[in-house]
């Protein structure tokens, strides 16, 4: 497929790079550590106009990159949110300058676990630090700086991504106009932290994995398909996988094997190997457990005696059984009780979590108008 | 604990074996394949009548056993339902006979994959055949017959139990005066295969599986407990999670490592480490399989032209997710639409699919009334 193909396509997008400089040159980490140098990989897309008051970050969810939207140069697939991000979409390029940057911990192109340790030579592996969703953040902040924009329009994102944008809220609320958690929760709860530790228990007991010292050999494949096979289960709905799959066989009859029967196991199996050739493992280690680690309830969304201009458009699915609706729920209930302005909305839907990157048509409606009114 | 401890206990129980005299020293298959010689573990507490029409069948779920009740001698922990079978509790040993057999293909007592394969002296390992429910059950009627006893007062179970006393239904309606499915389904939907065929595929990638032909070394533990792990996760409810453990740490602080840092993660580690110990990983493939093939929607639970004189008894639990009320509801319209007696009661309860094995008070009440009138 070319580009021109592409419906309102941003067309042909490319990465940059942007390493700290000094200062900072490190960034003191949550957990007391520091981490430096740090590079991001970004993308940007449609034009920073004179008074750089058009600034949009959109924030990617755990399995996500820089490349939001268009195409890269030789590939067939568009960005993550090619169906929200371009012109006169949701994120209107003709309006707005979207920025969308890999975070770190990440394995594309920012500095994460498999990024080379300027102190070693070597792949960091689990010399990485454990970051936060708020040093994801803090990294982020440096590269808005970087580019000159002082207050952005929205920060947006679905899942982790709208964890990412509800950190902006708490951490730099002078900075941003509005925020569109989409998907997401002020914490995980123990089911969903549940999830992720058995992910990681499956890549931690592949024997490849080594301790995490698996760079000069094999990824542990095994143990990071069965944790993605996990994640792409909890993704999806009941229904939406009796839509797509039912009881349909791959033959013609039961295989009276442990070899593929059903389609859905094969489309299981073919989730899980296509994950391990594009993502690195100990990257879902250390953003699964940034994930498990955020909590912005009680006083740490708002905090006590600050009033934020901060706009809120909270977005939920009705099928989406990994974040439920509730969830969303007790954010705008937060806001509520801060006073602070939050919009909520429940779409229908029987896409489950997965919901944030198709459901397209509504998501665009409440978004378009929402960024009309900030 | 003694057992004279347990409120209405039965005490000391011991397992008794019953290997098929000729004929049939072999069953056949619903794949075609032959199975034998087939010895089934099974327990048996109360006293069977002169006219042997007060026998109750239990059948239990994928991780049980023969052990359904009471206590084994030097042993603390009663059987899997033993809050529920005894003197005055819901399947009363003071007027019924009840007999609870492990299923073929299992690992406690039954044939199956880690039994002796008499053709080569070595364990069957994969070189036993699948299985399915409906093979279970027709090595169940065996021991039935075995036991003189003509039709049972009811089959009963929870979760793959409830297919067995589905299935039961099917095949043998003349051996049933009536049928209690618990917490189950007419057939595995889409995302029932997912969650078990990602347990079969963490198994099955741990190097220690060797094709199944682990016998002389050691288990394939650490795919075994993820597998184990995840379905801890679906048999608890989000709210019985939250309820349970909440974000709590095990230590005061985050440990900022891949450690464990709460207790859910403690909670499933724990599970996952004391299956392996007590379950046989092949076991665990072929009985997911067999939940996987099970199929008893359309005409195959009532042929039609039949008639069968069976009062079904089906229950499901609120929070149950993995196996969700509609799918009770399904059997029950099912059995509507063939003219047959079907009562449905839906349990309020937090418990998730878990709830069959913990919400005595209520089963008991809808147990005795039920079987009163029969």
């Amino acid at each position: 497929m070319e580009a021109k193909n592409i419906k309102n396509s941003l067309g042909i997008v490319e990465a940059k790079y942007y390493t700290f400089a000094q200062p900072p040159d490190e960034l003191v980490l949550e957990s007391g550590q520091k981490l430096g140098p740090i590079t991001l990989a970004y993308e940007a897309y449609g034009k920073l106009n004179e008074g750089k008051s058009n600034a949009i970050l959109l924030l990617h969810a755990l399995s996500g990159d820089a490349h939001a939207a268009g195409l890269h140069q030789g590939e067939e697939k568009a960005g993550w949110w090619d169906s929200m991000v371009g012109p006169d979409k949701a994120f209107d390029t003709n309006k707005y300058f979207l920025i969308c940057s890999n975070v770190i911990g990440g394995c594309k192109g920012s500095t994460g676990p498999s990024s080379k340790n300027a102190k070693t030579g070597k792949p960091f592996a689990l010399d990485f630090p454990i970051i936060t969703i708020a040093d994801m953040v803090n990294a982020q902040k440096y590269l808005i700086d970087y580019l000159g924009i002082g207050k952005l329009v929205t920060v947006a994102g679905g899942s982790m991504g709208g964890m990412e944008a509800l950190q902006w809220a708490a951490s730099y609320p002078e900075r941003l106009r509005s925020c569109i958690p989409i998907s997401t929760a002020l914490k995980h709860s123990p089911q969903q932290i549940a999830f992720h530790e058995v992910g990681r228990q499956a890549v931690m007991a592949d024997l490849d994995w080594r301790e995490g010292n698996y760079y000069s050999f094999n990824q542990p494949e095994r143990g990071l398909a069965v944790a993605r096979m996990i994640g792409h289960i909890t993704y999806m709905s009941d229904q939406s996988m009796e839509e797509k799959f039912s009881r349909r066989l791959k033959d013609k009859d039961h295989s009276f094997k442990f070899t593929t029967d059903f389609e859905v196991e094969g489309y299981l199996r073919y989730r899980g190997d296509s994950f391990v050739k594009r993502f690195d493992a100990n990257s879902y280690l250390y953003i699964t457990k940034a994930m498990d680690y955020f909590d912005l309830s009680g006083d740490k969304l708002i905090r006590p005696g600050t009033n934020p201009d901060i706009r809120f458009l909270v977005i939920a699915f009705k099928s989406d059984w990994l974040y439920p609706a509730y969830q969303s729920q007790e954010i705008v209930r937060l806001l509520k009780t801060r006073g602070v302005d939050g919009t909520y909305c429940e779409i229908k839907s029987t896409y489950g979590h997965d919901a944030f990157l198709v459901e397209v048509k509504e998501q665009t409606r409440l978004i378009r108008h929402f960024l009309n009114n900030v």
